[in-house]
């Protein structure tokens, strides 16, 4: 049993009730609780030593990692965060000021999206430390774009870049995409949105499987990463065409599938993306923002490329000819 | 660095926000999120294994005694649980069936108290399982009682009998009090509530630190949970005289400190308690309730038996002569 297995089957007829908007399945539950206006959305995370960071993480980092994740999946609603509890389990001797430092951490994050950290408990692990955060916060009734929204026809769009991100150690040090989010639902009719965690190909299979469409992806406009383009490379198309199909292949994989990445992957109506690049040109200058491709109707995922169009695997695998 | 100096050092200076109502020192936080008419709870709380239960323990108990700890925590808000996430830390080589068992405990505690369980994760723990049940409810405005409540004259009522829940087994299959919590504050002026997770003299202490006020406490009022009672000697007066002062010290030294036994304790107006003891019996008639002292102005603990008065240590430990 795999983990998708083992959830699906975990997940399959849970209590559900009348307020519940979305349950598991989606970054975020949603909630309605009859507040003027807004859902609530509910999140929890948790990191593990050893699985979600290692020796080098400075303990900072460990918290920020904590907070910044479950922050993450709030800005995939386009969410406004207002309120954490973080669970943290200690190890039996555990280093008090390391704690601490954890903390300070998890409370710089949130302090900087005015997130109030309400409590939670530590416990006894005794062999090793975990940090589980919960997070809710509010979003505009209706305005809270889902995985199962993409729609045939949809501009596909990526904030950042993607890939090395576990290399780089920038999965400790990512900054949630929590105002973009949220500006985004405010001035967009976003379709489908979700933060990348498993790596692109995974999580656009994820929004695709939930909306019951396809996608044709184009292979010179995912951003790949600095780290990864070892230089800058493949950043100048010229260039590109000089790499070896396999040298390609091996850094989109990377950017397809490294995972980590926390940046948002999301849908809109196609007329709406010439306002979108000009409008986040203004607002969010430094970061950039990549359309991707577009939302299909079938239910195929493809790459197009300078020698045509392959099929995408579902773990970001790229058959490329002669590899 | 002890566990309350530690959740001291972290707890001090959080940010909080201004829809904040109660951040962290009490049984939940309480949030102002705007909805009418009522205040949002929130809560989490751990289970890791070997700590808070072992192998003797069915997977349905676990999954159980995780969703039961936190409804408990909701229960002495006096607040009406909605919605949880379940956070799941996997062992390596984990044993799928045992998860689910665990899951259908959860399930069924859950859909007993309306709660819907809208999502959660599972996530890699190497070297054992552990579980987080986040959970979020409502309160009616001003109606939920703080540990920070307590006034001197108030009676002291606890629910159920105390003491021996680790050995009985009982800390994984009690009843949370949601129930009885909420007829308490829809009926009563219940002044401050606590559920007892660390034992009636710790938890107590919580209470009287946080309002300020003493305690005194009748040692023959104190419910003895049968197990401890050791086949109810205890239960009758006069066989309790002839039990030797070190017996009746153990006995009650287990009642008041063995912790886990998820009872309410809480404070309210003395001239309420007669109405109470009525109301309580014609809707909760197979659960004991018992007036077990009161408030004072002073900021002592102390112990009313037949042969004077005495302080209360805060672990619980009573000074009995000659021993």
């Amino acid at each position: 049993v795999n983990e998708f297995e083992l959830i699906e089957r975990l997940t399959t007829g849970l209590p559900l009730n009348a307020s519940t908007r979305v349950g598991s399945g989606d970054d975020c539950a949603v909630l309605d609780l009859g507040l003027d206006g807004q859902w609530l959305i509910f999140k929890t995370d948790a990191v593990v030593d050893g699985v979600h960071f290692d020796t080098s993480a400075l303990p900072e980092q460990i918290g920020h990692k904590a907070m910044g994740r479950c922050l993450s999946d709030v800005a995939a609603m386009g969410g406004c965060p207002t309120h954490a509890l973080v669970t943290l389990g200690l190890p039996t001797g555990f280093d008090a000021l390391r704690v601490e430092r954890i903390y300070s951490g998890l409370r710089a994050l949130a302090t900087r999206y005015g997130v109030a950290i309400v409590g939670g408990e530590t416990t006894t692990s005794p062999d090793r430390l975990f940090l589980s955060v919960a997070l809710i916060g509010t979003v505009e009734r209706g305005r809270c774009p889902l995985r199962s929204g993409a729609r045939a026809g949809d501009a596909i769009f990526v904030t950042g870049e993607l890939g090395g991100s576990l290399v780089s150690g920038r999965h400790l040090t990512f900054e949630p995409r929590v105002a973009e989010g949220r500006w985004l639902v405010e001035r967009f009719e976003i379709h489908a949105m979700i933060d990348l965690s498993d790596g692109l190909a995974g999580d656009l299979r994820h929004v695709l499987k939930s909306s019951g469409v396809g996608a044709e992806l184009q292979v010179d406009a995912i951003p790949v990463s600095a780290v990864v383009r070892g230089g800058g490379r493949l950043d100048n198309p010229s260039e590109a065409d000089d790499a070896t199909t396999k040298e390609m292949g091996g850094r989109l994989k990377s950017a397809l599938s490294d995972g980590e990445d926390f940046e948002l992957l999301f849908t809109l109506p196609a007329g709406q993306a010439v306002e979108l690049m000009d409008g986040w040109r203004a607002r969010f200058g430094g970061l950039k923002l990549s359309c991707i491709g577009r939302i299909t109707s079938g239910t195929e995922v493809t790459l197009r490329g300078k020698d045509g169009i392959r099929p995408l695997e579902l773990d970001g695998y790229v058959h490329f000819k002669g590899t």
